[in-house]
Order: C-alpha cells, then structure tokens, then sequence
C-alpha cells in the first residue's frame, strides 16, 4: 500500500470535500451572510470560480454544506405557488413529508442536535430562516414578513423538537393528516391572522 | 493544608451533592419514572431516608436535580388556579416572566442545550411534561389532556428555541405583552378549541 498522497490538489475528488468542509466551518463560526464563497475558497486552498463550479452559488453551497437529502428551495416551490390562501396547509405537507421520511429527517435532525453549540445555533437559525422561512414569507408578498415568518417558525421548529427528536407522545404518533389538520390553522394565523400591534 | 478527605459522610455537605448528582444521572440515563429514590440513594451510597430528609418527594428531587432557580409548581399555580378561561394567557404570562429573567432562564436554556443527547433529551421531555405541562392539564380537568398539553409543548418549547436560544429577530426583541398578546390565542385554542379528528 502506498502512504495517502497529502496536499491540495484542485479537481481531485477531495477538493469537493474540502470545500464543503471549509464552508461548513465557516458557515458555522461565522453565519451565512458573513462567509464569502471567497473565504470558504480560501479556506480549502482553491479558486473562488473552482467553488462556483461545483456548488453554484452561496445559497447552493450553503445547502450543500448542510448535507441535506432534500433542497428546501424546490420543496417549498407548491407552497408558495399556490399563494397565500392554504399556505399554512401546504407548509404544513411539506413539512410532514420531509420530517415523517426517516431519510430526509435523519440529516435534518443532525443540523436540530447541533443546538447545543453557537455554531450549530447559527447554522440552524440560517437554515430555517435563510433556506426555508424567510424565501416563503417573500415569495408569498406578506406584510410584516419577518415577523410572520419568526412565528411560524416558533411553532415548526417546536413541533420538530416535541414529535420528532423528544418524541413526546401522543404528538409523536399523531397521523400526517390529523398534525396537518391542528397546525395549518395556527400557521396559516401567523401568515395572514391580524397581529398585536 | 491538608490533602481533601474521601468516602462518602452521610450528613456532611457533599452528602447532599453526591445525592444531587445520582439523582441527575439517574433521570438523565434512565428517566424518570424509571429512577427510584431508592436507586438514587444506592448510587449515592446513603440510605433513601436520608433521600427524602433532604429533598422530599421524588418530584422535588426532580426539580432539584435540574438546578432551576424556580420551582414551576409555584410558578405554575396562578395558571391553574383561575380555570380553564383565560389559562392561554395566564400560561403565557408565566412563561414569559421566568424565560425574561436572566436568572431563572440561563438554568432553564442549560437543561435545553441538553437537547443534542438522549440523556438531556429524557430530562427535558420529563422537565416539560412532567413538571410544567402535565400537571397544569389535569389541574384544568381538560379533556384530551395529553395530548392537548403537547400542542402547548410543541408551542412553547419552539418559542424557546427561536426566541431564546437561537435569538431569531424580530421575536427575539418582541416585546413581552406583545408576545403575550401573539401567543395566548394560539395556546388557549390548543387547551379548549375543537380538535380534528
């Protein structure tokens, strides 16, 4: 056997690794909108363009260094097609399609577990509001659209916690659509409900 | 000086520690209605008499062990007290009085950091539903009450995690009458509002 070959070498198959390290670092220690494609690049010893190639954009690497099974910009694409009337019952679907498949939620629940940790706060806090709530309160034109969107995600993240990583029962066994029938109304009261001033 | 003494002194003052932690490792590793005071008193080496001398009940070894700086019996007893009308709002104001306090919530956010492993996991979920939410749905007689207090679980624990842990604003700077005001309706339909099916 020969000893492993070290050092950076650019288009090699650990150059793709190391970027999605470097980006989940610094993602991690610094948030989303303080890391730089042109920092994580730097990070790996690549070209800026070299992570272009393979990622896309930030948004998209973003993603990628979330290691997720699943891109939360197309699977909310019904919920904001649809417009805001039933917006809270799409979410809803989504929401339990995604969490109720074990294969999408085991690596969703890694990004949860890292609540612990100030970087794993701040990757978690990006990735629901920059990835999956704050794209939908846009998209949908709401008025007050922060705000909105913080509350509904006060109620998702919790139901994420309470069913599926404390599995509390009995919402840890409720049906899909019996949890989609109790929660699209709150949510949809958090998208368009009259709000205290 | 001299070299710090071993064994274990029933009656000395880190009897009571040694007790404290044995308790909070047995909830921790096994839950609690599976930890006994007697186990508790074995692993600590005393006598479960002296258990209760020091701490009472199993329950107040329970909130003893998780070091709050607020027993939520107490706390809770204003919400209990004035019936189901308006418990929404009472339960809110109670949450809201412990979770704004710097000293009763850096306690309170240690035991939901705790989150990432199963031990920390079984001790929040005993820490809620247990010590909080279970007991206020039987004092309001409510039907359905288990699975009614993890509707307000799922709430509550999310608006935690958002506001308080994660920090996401605007909620996390949101005024405390306001998120009274936000919050009550939605809490109060979880305790008496029509259920699906």
């Amino acid at each position: 056997m020969s000893a492993p070959r070290r050092g950076r070498r650019p288009g090699a198959p650990d150059t793709r690794a190391a970027i999605l390290a470097a980006a989940r670092e610094g993602f991690a220690a610094s948030g989303f909108s303080r890391t730089s494609v042109r920092s994580v690049a730097a990070a790996a010893g690549v070209d800026a363009a070299l992570v272009h190639h393979y990622f896309g954009t930030k948004d998209d690497l973003f993603v990628a260094a979330l290691a997720l099974r699943v891109d939360p910009r197309e699977a909310l694409l019904p919920v904001v097609e649809g417009g805001l009337d039933g917006a809270g019952e799409r979410l809803l679907r989504v929401f339990v399609s995604v969490w109720d498949d074990e294969e999408t939620r085991l690596p969703l629940l890694a990004v949860v577990r890292g609540i612990a940790e100030p970087a794993g706060q701040r990757l978690l806090r990006d990735g629901v509001m920059r990835m999956v709530l704050g794209p939908v309160g846009e998209a949908l034109g709401l008025d007050d659209a922060p705000r909105r969107m913080t509350l509904v995600a006060s109620q998702l993240v919790g139901l994420v916690v309470v069913r599926y990583l404390l599995a509390v029962e009995p919402l840890a066994s409720m049906p899909s659509e019996q949890l989609v029938a109790t929660y699209a109304p709150v949510v949809q009261g958090f998208l368009d409900g009259v709000l205290p001033g």
